[in-house]
């Protein structure tokens, strides 16, 4: 049996939760890359929120996905034909090449990446798109001083984990919320988090209040909601908000209605939204000091690893609803 | 009779709407200033939005006006003794010395201004400290770039009319919100705004999307609520927004609830709050840039004056309710 490509595209557009079967599995020919064009055979497919958003008709900052397409997602893989003279088989390769097992792609749409001393997963989470997504953020938005309070809603998870490491070693107090216990025990015991509050448990407001004692100065926020709506009262003077992701509204068919916006103005914040792909000519930086921060022992991450391809839409639709740990990845099979 | 002093103080929290029967007003003797103070005979008071989250209880940036004290406020008003050597009786000075006809103040907490050129109230207008936030928030947040589309709602109002001439003035196209025809021909005849909504002609969403087919780069907000929550919908990728007022939520028992938050991710907003005081700093600029432009006939501006002091009550329940056209004044008596 000659090998063959398989794709997941979308089949139809989910109205409220996405489900798997939203999602259609194809077999098909392998393409031949044409002239400047590679060959990649994907080995690891990341899972990341912002999909979310690509598979609705809402408006948004891209095109949605169109039915019976492939796809999109970032993933590293290995070159097994080139037409291009940069770019050989053997060459592991990043780029956006989709829930796909084998694609072709314009030799300037990928960057070659040497995992010699880390996974090739990693640059898909901490040393990839959310690691520069949670540097952006920190970094160019919160602009965090040393003593300040910085926290990070879904703090166990790819960006989050991120930016609460950045944010301990700017000399901050870094607060996470996450849900569940397991999530919470991991952001502080191993990546270091001062405090870290459990939204499931119950009583947002009172342990908000209680890891909070003088107030926010930094928020990155990723999830939205009611979550965001109780950390906006919690800000003080002068205090940025870093926003990056709303997941709690992105399969809710009605947008939840914050009433705490008027912090905005009586604390004076900055509130900015970002996608860090409007700032490609920062990745270099960021990347650099990731990786410093990494090779210095300072940056930790987890992977929750789907094993296969036809195993990516019940793992997506998992991830929106928090069921990983860190990095949500598929291995390729 | 000698004469003696009046002033306004708080009588007690309003719950919801502010009444009259809030205030108080009383006689008393003239204070004598003492060592390096000045006593001013306040002729102008000015009546402002921000001085609703003075008088409630809710957390704000400054703490409230206690039950009893006089209320505060900015005034333009004439020496009348002075133990300073820098200021002289019949010297013209803005001060925030409150509902009162009769004040003392240290001298360094008040500012000399030339009259001879502007009629003295203009000093709480255009060329104080509503003219410098409409200056700041439009110049150092909003940061208009030639043909961009700014909005700016209470449009006819101090800040509002500000705002739009400034932004005539960097080349942008001007589009007002304001409740009343009056109000709309006033900022499209007399103050050169492109266009302007009604909001009260009651077809709100529909008369914005007529009037900005194009969408906001900045909007310089004045108002909250559901005018804010409809023009958040209308913005551009990379819009600015300048929250200077909330003045919708200023009255309401429970904030109006944001549905379009979600705007400031997808289109990558820039939203801040802030208030003129926090930059003193900027004040000589903004005030230098502000009289060149009146000079050359480019700012203009209207005034609503309640005459007497003890009309002063009734005339902050009209600016709340947005019975005044341009700057609400008290002319003291």
């Amino acid at each position: 049996m000659t090998e063959h490509n398989v794709r997941i595209v979308l089949a139809s557009r989910p109205q409220g939760w996405v489900e798997p079967g939203n999602f259609r599995i194809e077999r098909m020919p392998i393409p031949e890359p044409g002239p400047g064009q590679v060959l990649v055979r994907n080995r690891w497919l990341s899972l990341d929120p912002y999909m979310r958003g690509w598979i609705s008709d809402a408006k948004s900052y891209v095109e949605p996905v169109a039915i019976d397409a492939v796809m999109p997602g970032g993933t590293v893989g290995e070159v097994v034909a080139s037409t291009d003279a940069q770019l050989a088989v053997g060459d592991l390769v990043v780029g956006m090449l989709g829930w796909q097992r084998y694609a072709v792609a314009d030799a300037g749409t990928v960057r070659r990446v040497d995992a010699s001393r880390v996974p090739p997963q990693a640059f898909l989470g901490a040393l990839g798109m959310p690691g520069v997504t949670a540097w952006y953020g920190l970094q160019r938005i919160c602009r965090p001083q040393p003593g300040e309070t910085v926290v990070v809603t879904a703090a166990a998870g790819a960006v989050g984990s991120v930016v609460g490491q950045l944010a301990k070693a700017a000399g901050c107090r870094v607060v996470g919320v996450a849900g569940g216990a397991v999530k919470c025990r991991y952001a502080v015991d191993e990546l270091g988090f001062d405090a870290c509050v459990d939204y499931k448990a119950g009583q947002l407001q009172a342990d908000l209040r209680a890891a909070l004692p003088d107030g926010v100065d930094c928020l990155f926020e990723n999830v939205g909601g009611e979550i965001f709506d109780a950390l906006l009262a919690r800000t003080r003077p002068f205090a940025r908000v870093a926003l990056c992701g709303m997941i709690a509204d992105y399969n809710a068919l009605e947008p939840y209605r914050l009433k705490n916006l008027r912090a905005a103005l009586v604390n004076r914040l900055l509130l900015q939204g970002f996608i860090v792909s409007d700032h490609m000519e920062l990745w270099p930086q960021a990347l650099r000091e990731l990786g410093a921060l990494a090779a210095a022992g300072k940056l930790r991450w987890r992977e929750t690893v789907a094993e296969g391809l036809e195993r990516a839409p019940e793992a997506f639709v998992g991830m929106l609803r928090g069921d990983n740990l860190g990095k949500q990845l598929v291995r390729v099979d």
